[in-house]
């Protein structure tokens, strides 16, 4: 008997060797069959895309026929007729409007900024941060405190008083990944005027949130939470050569005067929408998968990079589905959604709605970090579905897309996340993207044609994938 | 016995499978403790070069204050004593020139093209390529006729005779790696002269080697190859934009007419020399490994991306070997190759007096791809380096750097190619690299800091394991 037993283990061993040969037989020497289909499908994206590829075009229409287009401006309205417009050339099944009222912030006249050191006035590149007040009407003038953080900054106390509290907070250039250096420091930036507003500040200067050394400021939102209206400071970005120009002056002349005047405003909310248009779906119609960018820019380039081009990204996932005539099983619907910069109005509402009218959604993809080479996708999703993203990696490898990693997705389809649904972020070289980011560079020259192109095809790819093989609530792994 | 036989084999079996199991484990949970000190060191390398890396200001003084650096030029004397001054200061421990005849051809004052249609003069964007002869001082006019490929014009026959002929084969767009796309039709550039000219054609337009539509002509090297001087042809590159107008207008003016004029020359082959520096191996003096690029550029623009990222990256990897305290086993020599572009004579050089000193190289990296993104490196060597080069995918991964495939190296460091030396080409991202290549448009500008930075560190790393592991005629696979 136990020679037996011995004899089936053995046996039953071999068999399981000889499937695992049989496994990295694929593996090594190529694809399975339906692999190979998938495989010359999202060829033909890329071909497509390389050859007959709308979107570059379609972003130097936006971008320099608009222009930068923050919520409530006359441009964003102009982005919102030229992408319904669009949405309908490209010939989706239905496209419509979807309401929504977004904050009305305005910069107003341009900001300056300055001070003296040893008889000479040194000019500071300035803009007002989003949602900040405007200085009294003569600006302000006052001797300036310089900290690193927030947490720094938590400890003046009576020191903060009367004073322009500079966060000099640094990128950490280390950081392969140039977004984890962005999250490293950008809470200076949101939450530093609420931070020293009570502690008495008269007002706030930022280093701008960039990798490099530059002469431009990169604006951003702020937001003065919690505290009360008395509280409320005026808060500027300055470049990051100022900053380091700044901190070094301040080392021999502590008691320097900083100036800075800006006559921004929240005026009161102004109507505006989401463009979302549709392929319905062959099989599972009530079945959504999603993917879009922001329309919403912020006002001092032309938004190219953020997010220009993940929403022609977006619509060209629908053109080249059309294109190659592939009919998702689900429907794939294409979202434009407005005011990410500065509130979420249009991602919140989009997601109410959604919940309200009991839409299914299996799928979100965003494309809002860049129109840059492609490096992979970030996924939110549930074990099995993260599992099978990852397990695509064969077909993807081949364009670029290496980094199919666990992470966030994006600010837009965020607030669609639920247990079931399957969120992912797309994932473009970030080393630089934030030499553009929030600034006045951030221009339709920036973008490479084929970059951008190959984001497209590789999002349509994922899109592809998701919609043949994503596990939902009634299509499980067996 | 047979019962024995098959006992031994069912353990070996069960052993073979439990070594399996555990290199799985490690590839699994992590790194080999000699891996996690390997991963340490390649860690310090992209700190140190992220926050106190050279290259980049370096490439600025190469490009702004010398610029473009055609073999035999001014420039590129300048350059040879920029590049032995540079590696001083870096402190290797001997730096040296190496003396080298180069060809010295000029491409004195601005080209001109243009043609009439319907009564429109149409200015055509053209430069000579390098070491094609001057038109007649007038200018050569003529009919033109338009082929996509040496194998088109080849069978011209007779109706080339007294015509232009223009090569208009196009980038292969599709191609994610757009050096294939180059190799696909820079035949046409290299050879459309002596192709035609032995048909009796007047000249030779070339539409520019770019994946783009855009006004700039991209310059190269061209080689009359066998034929007699009698049949020598002027050859320049029109812009990828003209060649797109001309091609159409042709259709229907087939017999418009084509004018272009320039008075290029060869001159008297110059001296010139190699640079070369390096950090004496601690083990191993007498083995080297090359590291380097091409010192000299084309004429139009400052040669940035081509080679001036080469050149700093190279130097770099001997800088960062420095400031973390680390000394190769086997010696590093860091080489600024000269002529490149058009000759090879530097490479050739170098090359032959490796072997006349009996010197022993066990590797080579070159760095001639541009200074974008890292993505990877091509492997030349043979298979059990091959194979240990890709091992290292997991310590290289974090940076990008996916792509380690088997491939060629580059044209500098390709003769000293045999069976023991391993030979490794860096290759970073190719999406832009044809915008820039050989155009006016190869500026400093262009070139990211943090990318050629990585570039670098990405470079050092290889070197760094190179060092350490590479199997060599005494020190082969245990």
């Amino acid at each position: 008997m136990k020679k037996l037993i011995t004899l089936l283990s053995v046996a039953t061993f071999l068999i399981s060797c000889n499937e695992q040969k049989e496994k990295t037989t694929i593996v090594n020497n190529g694809l399975s069959s339906e692999e190979k289909i998938d495989s010359t499908h999202v060829k033909h994206f890329f071909n497509t895309v390389l050859t007959e590829g709308k979107s570059y075009e379609w972003l130097r229409d936006l971008t320099q026929n608009i222009g930068g287009r923050l919520s409530g401006s006359h441009e964003a309205e102009k982005a919102v007729v030229w992408g319904e417009k669009l949405m309908k050339e490209v010939g989706l099944d239905s496209v419509w409007l979807q309401p929504v009222m977004v904050p009305h912030w305005v910069r107003g006249e341009k900001e300056v900024a300055n001070y003296t050191i040893n008889g000479v006035t040194k000019n500071v590149p300035v803009c007002a941060l989003g949602f900040s007040i405007a200085t009294p009407k003569n600006g302000i003038t006052a001797e300036v405190i310089e900290v690193k953080s927030i947490e720094e900054a938590k400890k003046l106390g009576n020191k903060a008083s009367g004073k322009i509290v500079f966060f000099n907070g640094a990128f950490d250039n280390t950081l392969i990944n140039t977004f984890q250096a962005y999250g490293g420091c950008v809470g200076q930036r949101f939450s530093g005027a609420a931070t020293v507003g009570v502690l008495g500040a008269k007002g706030v200067i930022v280093r701008s949130m960039t990798n490099g050394i530059d002469d431009y400021p990169h604006t951003g939102s702020m937001g003065y939470g919690e505290i009360s209206q008395e509280q409320y400071i005026p808060a500027a970005a300055i470049s990051s050569r100022a900053a380091e120009n700044l901190s070094n002056d301040l080392k021999t002349n502590p008691n320097l005067k900083f100036f800075f005047k800006q006559n921004c405003e929240t005026l009161p909310d102004s109507p505006s929408f989401n463009v979302v248009g549709q392929i319905t779906g062959t099989e599972n119609p009530d079945k959504i998968m999603v993917v879009g960018g922001h329309l919403d820019s912020w006002d001092l380039g032309e938004g190219a990079h953020d997010d220009g081009a993940g929403i022609v990204q977006s619509l060209e996932v629908a053109y080249l589905f059309k294109k190659n005539n592939i009919k998702p099983k689900n429907t794939l619907r294409v979202v434009f959604f407005m005011n990410e910069e500065n509130g979420l109005r249009g991602a919140t509402e989009y997601s109410r709605l959604a919940k309200l009218n009991n839409e299914l959604h299996i799928g979100g993809l965003e494309s809002d970090a860049g129109g840059h080479t492609p490096r992979g996708f970030s996924i939110d999703a549930n074990p099995e579905n993260t599992k099978l993203i990852k397990s695509w990696n064969k077909l993807l490898a081949p364009y670029g897309l290496h980094d199919l990693v666990k992470g966030g997705s994006g600010a837009d389809v965020g607030p669609l996340k639920n247990e079931h649904v399957t969120l992912v972020g797309y994932r473009p070289d970030s080393q630089r993207y934030f030499d553009y980011h929030h600034t006045s560079t951030d221009t339709f020259d920036k973008v490479n044609k084929r970059e951008l192109e190959l984001g497209s095809a590789s999002m349509t790819s994922l899109i592809y994938l998701m919609d043949k093989y994503l596990y939902t609530q009634d299509k499980v792994k067996p």
